[in-house]
């Protein structure tokens, strides 16, 4: 490590509680949807001290509306604005997007959290509350890599373009709107919480709902009527086969250790209203993996075909065919190759902070990094602090040591990609 | 056929219009739950006209709620009796209990219906409405059958005990409250709707729901969870299995043109919440249909012994296994044999009338006829006008050729069963 880097983590081990205190806040805050503006308003004031090139602007404009990925139920995005920080670069260094979303989920039941939800209570090193790891941690770390930099008085050639954007739980409308608002760059960071693994693939993912009629009857003569019940067990049987099928198909290494790469969920089924009555519908509906190689097309057609193949073998089924429906976000898959440079720097900043490589793996979610990679035509990473197991839960918390390492990270590979004009 | 008999014929088909009209006054005043005073009203004044010893109850006491084979979720009765009319014998003949209900179910859509659904409408020969078909019509057959041997002049040796009862169609509690009172008798008929056939056995019924668990989990990670719906599936594969496994074991000739004489009806599934969660509970609920030569109580526990069995096999339910419960209202199988005194008497009326024998069969459904039977102690017949495909239809109807002759037939045969004086 040269000088330069040696003060940037310097700063970084030396500014632990001012890093903490920025996290607190932006838990504190508590920014579920349609009330991101106040953290949004301690982001902008981090940005302002930094000096960033401030863009802040309300989403929802009719080009953003009428895009083809577009994918929102939200009526109103006003006082809820994205933000964007610039730190221009010197010119001629490669630019990287190091985007952060400010959403959080639901708390949920509340009385099951041990702390308030958005106390941000601190207790063995870690930080409590809904958001910490998804991904206001990430976020943090970013802002406080930038920080090192600019106040270890590094001058970078490429731009560093900071966002921190609204919608990601609800569909990324957020990053989409800042691809085409015209950020584009080099590259991308995403500080979703990967436990600092490297996640340069993304499972992509789609909602469908399936539809299956049957005739109702009196259950004591259940034989004249046609239960729907039992038929939609016929097509949850075939995606399972299908499941598998799409599964073994796969065969790409950074899947080689999760059981099922793109799953297809059934998470939900509704049929019948009387138990001696015969059902004559049932709705099931699910949560369809995405593989990076392939296009939301290529899977809604897999699945389609899979289940009009199923109707066609069933008497009831090939007169009374099952409708699949796609509903609510979609999700693009991401899909970067592991030896592109971005995976390469970052690797290398890894090692040195950490004395190991990385663990490179496919994701088993998406995240915006998909618009960025699809739409934006941005070669994209996932990297950051935090476990996803804890990303939704009751008493969600992040080690806060697990921030400030990838902070460093962070900022080391911030130097090399962006190059570090001092050098 | 004597001379009486003849008299007794020739009284109900110059009748029909008095008949048509105590049908229609009962479809009018629409008893559905909690409001059967007003056709009870009807009942009474029929009673009263034809001279019989009345009895009217408020059903409800201790000694009903707190019988075994009570099942009811009302809590008040108050206001809308049971009616009992006795026509004692002079002596030494066989008693008969005639019983009908006076519930109807509710209509449903209404603005479904043709007609006002308690408009009691004749086109065609039909009389429209609901309860015109369960069962009313049966309720009339019986009071003209009644009105015409004592019209004729017919001296029966023994009793004629007729009953109009409430709750049929939640539970059974007013044929309950009847036996509890004392009601009992040498054989009884129930004139529901049999569309002519002769029903001595009846299927049983009870409700059934089972509750599966699961382990919640992200869809995208659906292998780090349990999911109740695939678990659920096993637990209705395993149904499946002993519907057929009962049913082939059934051998009575009774069943052989009923293609599930016990099925086990899954009327109901619902899981999840979510599309992209592994659902953690599973519900279904069912109805189970109960052999006539089998007690509730065997029926349960072959339900039980399967669920559990099933869950041994499968290493998560073993650990985690599925609850039944038992919920709703329990319907007693009835079971007569077909050499019985009462199913002869009444085929040889039915012959008589039609020159024909009757269809014999295991009615699909239950009947109070199971509480007169195995509470009572009572040999049951089932058989009356009107079809049960009607029964809870929007525009149900009955056929009113159909109901005069089953009163001539039932007429007949109360004077071969209870003897008539002057043979």
């Amino acid at each position: 490590m040269n000088i330069a880097e040696q003060n940037v983590i310097n700063f970084i081990r030396e500014n632990k509680e001012r890093g903490t205190r920025l996290l607190q806040r932006l838990v504190q805050e508590g920014s579920i949807r349609g009330k991101e503006s106040k953290a949004q308003a301690v982001i902008i004031e981090k940005c302002r001290e930094l000096g960033l090139e401030l863009d802040i602007w309300e989403i929802g404009d009719e080009e953003l509306r009428s895009h083809p990925a577009f994918c929102s139920d939200r009526k109103d995005f006003s006082g809820n604005p994205n933000v964007v920080g610039v730190l221009k670069g010197e010119g001629g260094g490669k630019s990287i997007i190091l985007n952060g979303h400010i959403d959080v989920v639901p708390v949920g039941e509340n009385t099951a959290w041990k702390h308030d939800p958005f106390s941000g209570h601190i207790e063995d090193g870690r930080l409590y509350g809904r958001g910490s790891t998804d991904m206001k941690g990430g976020t943090a770390a970013l802002l406080l890599a930038m920080e090192a930099l600019i106040k270890s008085g590094i001058r970078l050639k490429g731009d560093l373009i900071f966002q921190s954007v609204i919608e990601e739980e609800s569909g990324g409308a957020g990053t989409l709107a800042a691809i085409l608002r015209g950020y584009r760059a080099d590259g991308a960071l995403i500080p979703e919480p990967t436990n600092m693994k490297f996640f340069p693939k993304q499972q992509g993912s789609m909602w469908f709902r399936i539809k299956v009629e049957g005739v109702q009857a009196h259950g004591g003569t259940r034989y004249e009527g046609v239960s729907a019940i039992e038929k939609v067990m016929l097509i949850i049987g075939g995606l399972q086969e299908l499941e598998k099928k799409r599964n073994e198909e796969l065969n790409d290494p950074l899947f080689s250790r999760i059981p099922i790469p793109i799953p297809i969920n059934i998470g939900k089924i509704q049929s019948g209203e009387w138990p001696s009555s015969v059902p004559d519908l049932a709705i099931i509906e699910g949560r369809m993996g995405v593989a990076p190689s392939e296009t939301l097309e290529d899977a809604m057609s897999a699945m389609e075909t899979a289940v009009s193949r199923l109707a066609e073998s069933d008497a009831w089924l090939s007169k009374h065919p099952p409708s699949v429906e796609w509903f609510g976000a979609k999700w693009f898959p991401g899909s970067l190759e592991t030896d592109d440079a971005l995976v390469t720097t970052l690797a290398e900043s890894f090692a040195a902070i950490r004395n190991e490589d990385p663990v490179i793996e496919a994701s088993p979610w998406a995240t915006d990094g998909g618009y960025l990679d699809k739409v934006g035509n941005t070669p994209v990473l996932i990297f950051g602090p935090g476990t996803t197991r804890l990303a939704h839960e009751t008493n969600e918390y992040i080690e806060l040591d697990q921030m400030f390492q990838s902070a460093e990270i962070i900022a080391l590979a911030l130097m090399k990609w962006c190059e570090n004009v001092q050098e």
